[in-house]
Parts: structure tokens; C-alpha cells; sequence
């Protein structure tokens, strides 16, 4: 058994190598990078401060995971204060979305299954 | 739209409270909590410093993140050296294990299907 590089594995990445990953602006100040999986797929988001989205649903089940910031998370049209290490779920067809606060946030969104348009180039939320 | 407790909800958890979650005992010195959707399993994993679990294998997709800490993580037979905000995939049917460094590791793995046997209690891998 040897040890490699991980840089040379594609299955290894890290949250913050603004390389990796299929870019997408989801909306002004909100931007992306998507990892794929068969089952699975990954979205590391940066939300400027101040910064929201919009209201949006899918049939996709998400769940979300506060790695850096606070913010307010919208969910089924109530809003929940939310800070660093919080995580939550998301189940398909919820109108949901994200408000950071004033120092801005990093989200780690994860889908199931994937989000079919998320696996090609484009922008916005592209909801239901 | 009213702003509500998120300790009120289901759906709102925090990595860093250890009264949320199934516990499990993966291996010693390897203690999750898991939470369960349907079609996305996530387990929050504390391995104390030094400590390692056995290779094993499932057929489930998982993607790892690397929370706190560092270590090895074996994938397929090769080691590889991660540190905080590291994350990866690990298709299924693939052997994996992780083991901590001197200051331990928090790791969220991420399941899709969700495992069975995580389901209820009980203790161990239980690989395939």
C-alpha cells in the first residue's frame, strides 16, 4: 500500500480549491461549484454578505449543512436563524431558501437523487 | 412569516450537539450519530485521536467530508493523507476505512440509498 498525492485522484477534493468543481452563479452574490456523483451530488456555496436567493422548490431531496457564516433559512415559508454547524433537511417539493448575514455564508448543499441541470453548465436555481 | 426556535423543528440539527442523531459505535474510539431522510443518510462521525476503523466496503455511494482534524483515509487498497475541508467519494462496492491523527477527526459521511442496518440500532460497519 502506498501513499499518493490526492491532488491526482479525481474522487478528492476540498472545500475551498475554487478550481474544482462545475461552476454556476444561482443568483447575484450566490455562486457554486458542483461535484457529481451517481447518487449522490455536492454544491459548495458562497453567499456574499447580505446575500439571498430566491424561493424556489424541486423535487430533489437536499439537505444543507452551515459550514461557515450565519444566515436565515426559509423553509416552507418559515424562516429559522442559523449559525455555523447547523445543518438541516430539506424534503422534495418544500419552497426553501438561503439570506446571509452580514459576514456571509458557506453552504454545503447535497442532493438526492442529482439535480439534473445541475450536471451541465448554466445559472440560477432552475426550480420546478 | 414568523421566525421560529429551529430546536422546535425536525428538520434543524447541529453537528456539534451529541443529544441529535442515532448514536452507533462504528469501531472503538469511532462514535456516530445518524440522521435519516429518504433517500439521503448522514452520519456524523467523531474518531478519537489515533484511532482507526477496519476496512470495509457496502454498496451504498458515500462521499466524505473532512469536519476537524486530519488523517489517512484507504480507498481501494491506497492511502491518502487529508486534512480539514478535504472531502471525497467513495462509489459503491469500494473498500475504504479512515483513521485519525494525533488531535482526532470529525467526519460527515454522506449515504445515498441510505443504509439499512444504520437504520436501527446496533454497532459496528456491518459491511456487505
Amino acid at each position: 500500500m502506498k501513499e499518493e498525492k490526492k491532488e491526482n485522484i479525481e474522487e478528492f477534493y476540498n472545500l475551498n480549491d475554487l478550481t474544482q468543481g462545475l461552476k454556476r452563479e444561482l443568483a447575484p452574490g450566490l455562486n457554486t461549484r458542483i461535484f457529481i456523483g451517481d447518487n449522490l451530488m455536492l454544491s459548495v456555496v458562497k453567499i456574499d454578505p447580505n446575500c439571498k436567493g430566491e424561493v424556489h422548490s424541486h423535487a430533489e431531496e437536499q439537505w444543507g449543512v452551515l459550514l461557515e457564516g450565519d444566515g436565515i433559512r426559509e423553509q416552507d415559508g418559515v424562516e429559522f436563524a442559523v449559525t455555523a454547524g447547523d445543518f438541516w433537511m430539506t424534503p422534495g417539493g418544500i419552497p426553501h431558501n438561503f439570506a446571509a448575514g452580514p459576514d456571509g455564508a458557506k453552504v454545503l448543499d447535497i442532493f438526492s437523487p442529482p439535480r439534473a441541470v445541475y450536471k451541465a453548465k448554466g445559472a440560477g436555481f432552475s426550480a420546478d
